[in-house]
């Protein structure tokens, strides 16, 4: 005899009639008239069960019942009474009689009720089980997992290859930091964590698998910052012989196809945006679409103007000045305050910005007279005029300045172009749409240069292929050079991002030059690839996804770690197995450390 | 323009006439009778291209043409002449006429030929990039590829739900050893790669998940036999509100599912066989079916005889001697040859065993002249009457002896067993039936005795339930007490094997008394699971395969590296990476550690 018949929450009236047998938990009790009625909850939802006095024993058994109780319970689906069918359940227009009840494992009284709101992150943690039987987050993993299963149908459909790389593999000092994981039979070696499996992905390529996916665990021992778990899962992907419109088009149709069939969203078609129409109109190099405001560019006009600020940012070597255009911003009553005016241009300090301009529009009419603002005094004329006919200023219209580095210009207007577009004001004056705004970045340039350490960096990573014609640039200027990366960016997040790769070892070798890497280190690091780009590497690339984030993002929840059954706190510790922990010495002999503070081993 | 119209190995006359777009590696060049002929090669397998020199430009390249090239042929396809059709192939009825022809990307010449054979594991592994060209590899990587969707496919059809769990988890010192990874957050702390995620597991079925699987890496950091791996794959599954037989049921199905839908082989129902049985008859809990020999029982037999090997391992604590009748083995001509017997004697000894008895059943007619053998003389009447009555034996068997401790004459007459069924002898005399020999092992004792550490220890693991009525047992008689679990075994090995579990906190804690783990231990190392075990724990139990041993089984593969991408060697090493490898000295500050042997770091 199977221990029961189907599921509490799947129980409807089409089993009417008939006995089942059922599991779950006691998700309330109530006593009403002398009857006992219990909605038992299992992962696919509740079901109301009625305990009548009129059979006895069972009844002493429901009386016993309290919250999370594990029973099983065997008895006959009827109608409920009229008036009291609940629509919101899947059962709501049954209930079940109770004929039998068995506990099957009683429960102490939980730290919290399932359905308490606001719980400390700290106490859903630690008593993570509880939390996980919270219908939030089974809903969560549930989602997640059918994201992750669309995702392989999809690949599966398009033959693409689930296979496996190592966990313990090499540690290449570059990038984030690695974790690390000494090896016992080799004494002072280590192995690396995976931060992601570019290099064996890549592998499989020159080995002719042709097309490769993996949903895997990838690992970055960086300090946490809200949405960072030192431990991440990536849908990674690679394909030969695509180009990389062809392969764009692809992952399009994977995503559309999960969000049709998960959310019944249709994403529509993405638009495909320059690396630099994105930095130019929105700041941005993921761009929340959703946001209605638009940067103006102002830097070719601010030169001469005897506002310091505007004029030293557009004469200096990577200076930028920018307007961001509020309409409504100034209009009497409905538009920003004062305060508010102030407190952002305390919020663009947080992005390096040393202030933050800016002009009301009150009557166009008045020129000059109609601008309310402490710089107009300082701007020409036609400085004015270009800053009205560019931006398009209305009456009532706010217009916000950025002018600095192009890097601050962008990080703070642009952080502050999504402040607004998400506020109150924003979503009252239609400069945020409530949708789905999908859309891909493309011809991102190859490298950027670092101040910091006076060297170009590669912006994607450094198996990025230059576009078609720009190989020669990596070597005479390689800041114009662009590549063949591509983001996919949604609702302002990066979902995921690729490249085309290099296939050719000269042109691998080329672009370590750009990057300062010696041959001799790019052998040690990555001499591997480079053996394998020589045996007829075929031309190849693809793309990561970060399930995590993906998913975060479709069921709306505040943190990555609702989506993740046992996550880390943002101090890399799990709070229900207390790991890390303190090992043996012995333990450590084996593996050949020793610990700097010798009194943290623990003791024998 | 897509790369190509199809894979080279799926040209088939279905497309005559129609021009197509291929990309592959050049497997073969011929040149005959003035025309180039290659063959070229996909992950699907080939296609003969006719490169034709009345095509001047292409013909040039051709003729440049080496192994392994990476190419683009556009071309006509058509009939291959009369008589050079090949069956072999897919592709074997057509050629393909070359129209355009593209080098990729070109090959230095191969440290190897893809077709050499008995190259040895170290050229493979450092030139694992080409040795996975290699068809015998792909086949393998594509069919473990779709053992795993099936496995997926069919527990997705019965609600089975895929949840990661932790890499990053707890050091808990018992079983083997772990690898442990340095936290740099907390200093002195390590966390732990899991060994397999029981735990986690037991914890989703607490948390109401119902049905969870995974397939994920697991670690072990222990020696390694020829089939292990430090990171090996597990199928892993747990199910809430099933009993035992049911959950056997339900993965027997996906077994079967698996070897169907990717082999074409039915396995037919599986033997269910209790350990006992298994252990009496062949001296294995996970026996070879295909082998058609039998343990006879006589450790009541031999008591008071003279042999001094059998009376005193009969008259021993625990002590067993049995025979394996071998039909045919004292035939004159086919049967073992003295030599032969000889060396099975030195065999067992690897087992623990000091000898090897045997008697020849030449001719029954005669009484004990009729039996040839040095101990007979040393046996009784009576008991050679039971030897011969029990086994069965005929003219021309051969019967050995085993006497000994249990395990010993287990051990080693088991794999005496083994290796007779699997000799040519065997095969030749009908011992050996090649066929899937599937079944079930169940009823495994809860503990067994080690003597070393002279206390019980668990024979699956302490999360393990006992049997319905056993619950006392565990502490008046630990080694009479039956577990609820199970092993799946194949062709004698071990595929998988799992346990209903314990779901009440007060079994769980006569577990830990019955192995002597006190309540401060294990609050310790599993307070995460006692503490959950609290809330009303549902009834659960699962099992997990081993994905590498399966595929091996399936592939016929000689070693489980043969389906592991980028499997590291018996000495945990990556040849291709050169993984583990030595790290900087600022690494090792960051994770608060320092190396035994300093002079090890590597130099800055």
């Amino acid at each position: 005899m199977a221990m029961r018949s189907q599921y509490c929450g799947l129980v409807t009236e089409a089993l009417l009639g008939q006995t089942v047998t059922l599991c779950g938990w006691v998700n309330r009790r109530r006593d009403h008239g002398g009857v006992i009625f219990v909605d038992v909850r299992d992962r696919e939802g509740y079901v109301q069960v009625v305990c009548d006095p009129d059979r006895a024993e069972m009844f002493k058994v429901a009386e016993d019942l309290r919250n999370e109780f594990c029973i099983q319970v065997k008895g006959l689906v009827r109608a409920r009474p009229d008036g009291t069918v609940n629509d919101n359940l899947k059962s709501g227009k049954i209930e079940v009689l109770c004929h039998e009840l068995k506990v099957l494992n009683p429960s102490v009284t939980p730290p919290f009720q399932l359905d308490e709101e606001n719980l400390s992150e700290t106490t859903r943690l630690t008593h993570r089980v509880l939390d996980l039987r919270r219908p939030y987050m089974q809903n969560n993993l549930m989602l997640r997992y059918r994201v992750a299963m669309e995702v392989r149908k999809f690949l599966d459909t398009h033959g693409f290859v689930d296979i496996e790389t190592p966990m313990l593999t090499k540690s290449t000092p570059e990038g984030a930091r690695d974790y690390l994981v000494p090896s016992r039979v080799h004494d002072g070696h280590f192995f690396a964590l995976p931060q992601s499996p570019q290099l064996f992905k890549q592998l499989l390529m020159v080995a002719g698998f042709d097309r490769y996916y993996q949903i895997t665990k990838c690992f970055r021992d960086e300090d946490l910052r809200a949405d960072r778990q030192p431990e991440f899962t990536q849908i990674d992907i690679e394909t030969s012989f695509m180009e990389e419109e062809d392969i764009r088009d692809l992952f399009q149709g994977m995503i559309k196809t999960v969000f049709q069939n998960t959310l019944g969203v249709d994403l529509g078609e993405f638009p495909v945006m320059s690396y630099q129409e994105a930095a130019l109109r929105f700041g941005s190099d993921k761009p929340d679409l959703r946001v209605k405001l638009e940067f103006t560019e102002l830097t070719d006009v601010m030169g001469d103007v005897d506002f310091k600020v505007f004029s030293g940012a557009a004469n200096m070597k990577g200076g930028r000045v920018v307007a961001l255009r509020v309409p409504g911003g100034a209009r009497e009553g409905s538009g920003l305050s004062r305060g508010e005016i102030d407190s952002y241009g305390e919020f663009v300090k947080i992005y390096g910005a040393k202030g933050l301009a800016w002009i009301k529009v009150n009557d166009l009419a008045k020129g000059r007279d109609g601008l309310q603002s402490p710089i107009v005094k300082n701007l020409h004329d036609k400085a004015i005029a270009e800053v009205l006919a560019r931006t398009g200023a209305q009456d009532g219209d706010l217009l916000f300045f950025g002018a600095d580095k192009e890097k601050i210009v962008n990080d703070a207007i642009g952080a502050l172009r999504i402040k607004i577009g998400h506020s109150a004001f924003g979503k009252n004056n239609g400069l945020f749409e409530d949708r789905w705004a999908p859309l891909w970045v493309v011809d991102f340039p190859m490298f950027e240069y670092d101040d910091e350490s006076d060297r170009w960096m590669a912006v994607h990573h450094p198996f990025t292929a230059p576009k078609d014609g720009h190989e020669d640039l990596m070597v005479t200027d390689p800041g114009k050079c662009i590549s063949k990366g591509y983001d996919m960016v949604l609702n302002g997040w990066e979902m995921g991002g690729g490249s085309v790769r290099i296939h050719r070892a000269d042109v691998q070798q080329k672009v370590f030059d750009a990057l300062k890497i010696t041959p001799e280190e790019a052998q040690l690091k990555f001499g591997f690839l480079l053996d394998a780009l020589q045996y007829g590497a075929p031309p190849h690339g693809g793309l990561a996804f970060g399930l995590d984030r993906i998913v975060t993002m479709m069921t709306g929840a505040e943190s990555i770690r609702d989506v993740i059954a046992f996550p880390k706190t943002q101090r890399a510790q799990c709070l229900l197995t207390q790991a890390p922990s303190l090992v043996d010495e012995k333990q450590l002999r084996e593996l050949h450390i020793r610990l700097r503070n010798a009194d943290l081993v623990k003791p024998a």
